[in-house]
C-alpha cells in the first residue's frame, strides 16, 4: 500500500453545497493552530459569537458554532427541548422535514406532521390546524430554506402560530443564512441552526446554532438528562459561554473555526443586507438565462430561494449524463434531484462565494453547450445575453 | 462592529492536544474544497479506510472518521453497541471514564464502575470482578491511553477478559493511536475510538472509528433505534460503504478530511512502528531533563504513556503562574491537571509532529529558566544535556 497526498481539481461548486470557498477562508484555515483553552482562542469564540449574532440578526446569548455538520446543529436543537412523551409538530415539504420526524421520534417524542407538495412553502394553515388539534404540542419545526426544493416558508407567520398556541418554534436555516432576508429576533424564532458550507460559502463541518432565552429556560428545566452529552447545551455553554474560566467539554474543531471566523469577517465586510441582494440580483440573473434557453423554475415566483434554483429537467434529457459532463468536462457542479424530485430536478445553488457574475455566465454557458450537444431541443445563444443584461443593469 | 481577520501566534503545543500540526496538513487543508459526492471525493474516503485501517492495525471493513471530535467517537460508539436496560462495566482511572459513564446511562443503560487511582492503570482482577459479579454484562468500556493522567491500560487482557465472559469490548484510543503500541486485530478490540488532534498531528474534529464483524452484527440486530441520527452507523455505513453508489447522510467536513489524509499519508511514510519507536525515545530523553532537574513523573514506569508525561509540581510553586509564563513568553503550550489531579500535575505533551528534538531541548530550557525564576529549588544546567545524550544515542 502507498498512498499520495489528495490533491482535489478546482470545480466551480453551484450544487445545494458545498460553495465556492474564497481563497482567504482558506489561507484561514491553514492558520497555525492553537489550543481550544488559549485565551487567544477563547477571544476567537467571544467574537465568533458577535458576528453570529449579526448573522442570524439576534441578541441571544445562546448563539455559538456547534463544532459538527448542519445535521448536528439540527440534532442539538431537537436533543436539547425535546423530551420523551412530548408532541411536535413538523412540517414537511422535502428531505429534511423528513429528517426532523426522525429526530423527534429518537427522543422518545411524537411527531405530528404537516405535509405540503416538494417544491410549494410550508402551508401555515394547515400549521393552524394541527396546533388546534393537538393543544399540547410543544414545539413547531420547520426548514426556512428547503435545500432539497428550493422553496422557502414564512418564518415570521409559522412562528406567531406557534407562540400563539403556547408552542416554541425550530427552524432549519441551513441554506437560508447569510443569503436571504433572516431576523431571529424580529420573527421571534427560539431555537435555529445552520451550516457552514452554503451562504456563509465557508468549508463544510460546522453549525452555528441560536437559542432564545426562552428555549434556554426550557433546556435548564428539563426534567430528564439530554441523551446526548457531546450535544448537551447545559454543558456546551459553560465552555461556549463561561468567559475567561471556560470549562473543558470537548476539544474544538480549531481551524475550522478560524474558517468559520474569516466567512463571518467577509460577510459582515460586505454588510448582511448587501448579502442577500447580491443572491438574489445574481438569482435573477441566472433564472433570465434559463428561461431564455426554455428551462424552467418548478417553485412559485413568491417561494423561490435566491441561492438554490431548482430547474426542471427537459424531456428526453439523461440528467445524470448531463451532470456526469458538467463535472468531468468543465470542473462544475451541479446539484441532482432528492428524494420525490430525484430524477425530476437539478438543482443549481449561487451560495455564498459561488454568487457572483462569473459563476452566472459560465454556468449558463456550459449548460448550454452540453444541452445542444444532447440535442435537449433548448433555444440557443440567448441566455448568456439574458443573463449578462441583468447582471450589468444590477451593477455585479 | 468591525472584527477583523484572526491572525494566531505561532505557539508550540505540548500539553494534552492539539498537538502541533505540520505545515503539510495545514496546507492540504488550504486546498480547494470538492462536493461531498464528488467521485473524486469519495475516492480520497476510500483511501481514508485504508489508512486508518493501517493505523489502527485492521482489517475491520467499519472503519471511518465520524465527522466530529473525539467526544463525538465515544458517544459513537456507545449509542450503537448500547441500548435501554443494557449493563456496561465501565473501568475509570481518570477523567474520561467518568464521561463513558454519561454516555452509558444517557442510553438508559447501568453502569457498573471499576475504579482506579488516578495515574494508575486499570487492574484486570477487578474487571474479571465485576465481570463475575455482573455475568448479564454486554459491554467492558476502558481508556487504553488516559490523557487526564498518563497511565495506559493493558488493553488485550482486559479484552480477553471481555471475550471470555462473552462481552463487547470499547476502547479510547484518543491519545494512543499512532504513538504507541496499538493492535485492534490482534488484541480483538471490538469497537475503538480516537483523536485527529493527537499523535496523528491534525487539527481537532474527526473521530477515527473503527468497529469489529463482532460488533456490527450487534449494530445491525438492535431492537431499538440508535438515539443519535448523526452517529446511527446504520446509515453512517451506507454513505462510507456504499462503494460508487453512496447515499448522502450528512455533508463530510471536506477539508478537515483533506488534513487527515495528508496526516495519516506521512504516517504511512514514516511508518507506524517507527512513529511508535519515536515518541518512546523522546519520551525518554524529556523524562531524563524532568529527573535531573528534580521533577518526578506520577505514573509508575510500566504504565507510562511516552506521548503524555505527567509531572508532579514541585512544591510551593504557582503552577497556573508557570504556565502563563510558558505561554506569553515562550508561546509554550503545556497541559494543566484535570479533576483529581488539579493543581498537582502538569500534563506534557511529546504528541505525533510535536515529538522531534527540538521540542524537547526548547521545552526543558524554557522550564528550568522559568522554575529558576520562581525559585522552585530544581538542579540547574544538567536537563538539557540529560536529554541530548538520549537524543543523539538513539539518533533522534
Amino acid at each position: 500500500m502507498t498512498i499520495k497526498s489528495f490533491n482535489p481539481p478546482i470545480r466551480t461548486l453551484m450544487g445545494p453545497g458545498p460553495s465556492d470557498v474564497h481563497p482567504r477562508i482558506l489561507g484561514a484555515m491553514a492558520r497555525p493552530t492553537i489550543g481550544h483553552l488559549d485565551p487567544l482562542f477563547v477571544g476567537m469564540m467571544d467574537e465568533m459569537k458577535t458576528l453570529l449574532q449579526y448573522a442570524f440578526k439576534t441578541k441571544n446569548e445562546l448563539t455559538l458554532s456547534v463544532s459538527a455538520p448542519g445535521s448536528a446543529g439540527m440534532e442539538t436543537s431537537f436533543v436539547n427541548l425535546v423530551e420523551p412523551g412530548d408532541t411536535v409538530v413538523v412540517c414537511q415539504n422535502g428531505v429534511f422535514g423528513g429528517r426532523m420526524k426522525e429526530n423527534v421520534e429518537r427522543c422518545g417524542a411524537k411527531a405530528v406532521m404537516v405535509q405540503d407538495d416538494w417544491g410549494m412553502p410550508v402551508d401555515p394553515q394547515k400549521v393552524e390546524d394541527a396546533l388546534k388539534a393537538n393543544p399540547e404540542a410543544k414545539l413547531v419545526a420547520f426548514v426556512h430554506a428547503e435545500t432539497s426544493t428550493g422553496a422557502q416558508s414564512d418564518a415570521q407567520t409559522i412562528a406567531r402560530l406557534a407562540h400563539e398556541h403556547d408552542a416554541l418554534v425550530i427552524a432549519d436555516a441551513v441554506t437560508s443564512l447569510g443569503g436571504s432576508e433572516l431576523d431571529v429576533d424580529a420573527w421571534e424564532i427560539d431555537a435555529i441552526y445552520s451550516g457552514s458550507q452554503k451562504c456563509l460559502s465557508c468549508t463544510p463541518g460546522l453549525s452555528p446554532v441560536s437559542f432564545s432565552a426562552r428555549a434556554v429556560e426550557v433546556i435548564k428545566n428539563r426534567k430528564t438528562r439530554v441523551q446526548s452529552w457531546f450535544l448537551d447545551l447545559n454543558l456546551v455553554m459553560s465552555y461556549w459561554g463561561g468567559g475567561t474560566k471556560r470549562a473543558y467539554h470537548h476539544t474544538a474543531p480549531i481551524n475550522a473555526l478560524y474558517g468559520l471566523h474569516e466567512a463571518l469577517v467577509m460577510l459582515q465586510e460586505e454588510g448582511l443586507e448587501n448579502s442577500w441582494k447580491r443572491h438574489y440580483g445574481l438569482h435573477l440573473a441566472l433564472r433570465a438565462g434559463f428561461e431564455a434557453m426554455g428551462l424552467s423554475l418548478i417553485v412559485p415566483e413568491a417561494a423561490r430561494l435566491p441561492q438554490l434554483n431548482t430547474v426542471a429537467i427537459p424531456e428526453g434529457v439523461d440528467e445524470a449524463q448531463v451532470r456526469a459532463i458538467l463535472l468531468n468536462r468543465y470542473n462544475l457542479e451541479i446539484g441532482a434531484g432528492l428524494g420525490a424530485l430525484a430524477g425530476k430536478v437539478w438543482r443549481f445553488g449561487l451560495m455564498g462565494h459561488s454568487a457572483n457574475a462569473k459563476n452566472v455566465i459560465f454556468c449558463l454557458a456550459a449548460l448550454e453547450a452540453v444541452l445542444t450537444e444532447l440535442n435537449a431541443g433548448i433555444q440557443r445563444g440567448v441566455a448568456v445575453q439574458a443573463a449578462q443584461k441583468l447582471i450589468i443593469s444590477q451593477g455585479y
